[in-house]
């Protein structure tokens, strides 16, 4: 009981479109307790804290009472770490600016941050998981968009208003046939190498070549990167052909983003990883083709060690345990 | 007087290819004494430092002595931050890894930092220059090639390895006809954005096109960047496309940086930079036009407020100002 006496623990949020999972976490990444509660039936966001502090109250009985964490660390879309606050997040009920990190703050008495998925995902990384001990680091979330967490000198780059590092939205491709991305531009690295950007690349290949494939035979408006892993497996050649292609634009893309921080690592984390090295071959082979050679050698590209299903809870928590807290 | 036994002086240091300029700085950028050595002189290290301190001493006596100085700060190619040293430079005369930091350290008796061109050039804008106040902010310079100092959250960013921020290397083209680069691999910002880029341009652009041109009376192996300006200020529209490439270029490629660090301000430093309007006006353009939503209409695009030729020393004594000394 002595290590919880100084607050050895930290409460993660992952605040999804659907779900908010509650974690409380111990200093080696254990996830101690977990609790969830919806994140669309309180429209009043008062109501949403309201009840989860009661759906906690539980979990931190179970730990010893909210006397024995220090901080709460968020995960959200589209919040700012400098003030606390969501904004304008298109894909949660609350409209507007909402000041998450304050309404916590004020019912459970302890430190409170937010930040969003991507950069929590690097703390995660960081705090407990491959990147543990690296003061410059590049995480890249891999999921239905790319996102992205630089760390520099050991800290998130947060930018002048908290929206730095958004990797997933610089230009590959400024050629005619350049993908739409939902930002409202074309070229994106995330039209290509996020999991709906390896669907995609999938349609493309298919129309384009008239090779024999297992892909075919499926309705390819409903074509996943699950399918082409699963097609990639069976020794499918198109299918090892789309990764290629994802990996050498990620490859590339990486080569060039070094050049920002030279980077120990680069870790990866998210859906497409589990690809493994059919994504991660083409991969390391464009990012050594075309890094700068100052950097060639030295730089680890690394797939996320963190569970997939706790990463998200464990990257929040990790806020908590920030010095400035 | 007072001021003075506060040590409010700083020694800069500009460590070119042919000459050394040494210069006393006090806190608002006046250079109070200015001194010149010759950096190819003195093939032995350790006579250059002596013959530094030697030119430095009449500088010094002029100010009260060292006594009424900080530190010093030295600005040179191929410098790491972290250790202190040159490595392998391949335009000074100095082979192998150089200690430079070390070697003032012990001849003066005060602390010594070293960095490269355009991290001192960030630092003397963070300093002395426009971007005072900033805490996020990218450095360009804009020379024979294209450098760049990062600044994160007051910072440097140095990187794992002290090389951080070679922006210049960023691959801005990779079809077939990109452009060689020095580093030995194609279609880098550098190729198109620096004084040679721009000469490059002039060249290719008068291959390509027959249209009436100031420039066509100009040996076209012998065009500089410095000839496209003077034939844009007479109104030649073959000049004025080239800085409209220039810039569009330059432009999109600051817009991806963005995403980095989301700065509040880009600083273009250098020769080309005195092209003015027909470089800044299609830079803005292609920014504005390119940079992701979150970002537009946040970032200030501004020409250093240095004067160029003390810019370089200005710029290296500002590292005798950080707070870690």
């Amino acid at each position: 009981m002595e290590i919880e006496t100084e607050k050895s623990l930290v409460i993660g949020l992952d605040m999804g479109e659907t779900n908010s999972v509650f974690g409380i976490v111990d200093q080696r990444g254990n996830i101690k307790s977990q609790t969830v509660i919806s994140s669309t039936a309180y429209p009043d966001f008062d109501d949403y804290v309201k009840a989860s502090v009661d759906a906690l109250q539980p979990a931190l009985d179970a730990v010893g009472g909210i006397g024995n964490v220090r901080a709460m660390g968020i995960g959200a879309p589209n919040s700012n770490y400098y003030n606390g606050c969501i904004e304008n997040a298109a894909n949660l009920v609350w409209p507007g600016i909402v000041p998450v990190a304050e309404k916590f703050q004020e019912a459970l008495g302890i430190p409170c941050r937010v930040t969003n998925d991507a950069n929590a995902a690097a703390m995660g990384e960081m705090t407990y998981g491959v990147a543990r001990g690296m003061k410059n680091f590049i995480m890249i979330t891999l999921g239905t968009g790319v996102g992205s967490g630089i760390v520099c000198d050991g800290k998130i780059v947060y930018g002048s208003d908290g929206f730095a590092g958004e990797l997933g939205h610089v230009i590959v491709d400024r050629g005619e046939s350049a993908r739409a991305c939902g930002c409202g531009r074309k070229g994106c690295l995330e039209t290509y190498t996020s999991a709906t950007g390896v669907a995609r690349t999938a349609r493309e290949i298919l129309q384009k070549n008239t090779a024999d494939s297992l892909l075919r035979e499926l309705d390819p408006e409903k074509i996943t990167s699950f399918d082409v892993f699963q097609a990639a497996e069976k020794g499918d050649a198109l299918a090892l052909e789309i990764f290629d292609f994802t990996g050498t634009v990620l490859g590339r893309a990486c080569a060039d983003f070094t050049a920002f921080n030279s980077p120990e690592a680069f870790v990866f984390f998210g859906g497409l990883t589990k690809a493994g090295d059919y994504l991660m071959k083409p991969l390391r082979k464009a990012f050594d083709e075309n890094v700068l050679r100052n950097y060639r050698g030295k730089v680890k590209l690394l797939i996320s060690s963190l569970n997939g299903s706790e990463a998200a809870v464990l990257g929040a928590s990790a806020l908590g345990w920030e010095e400035s807290l």
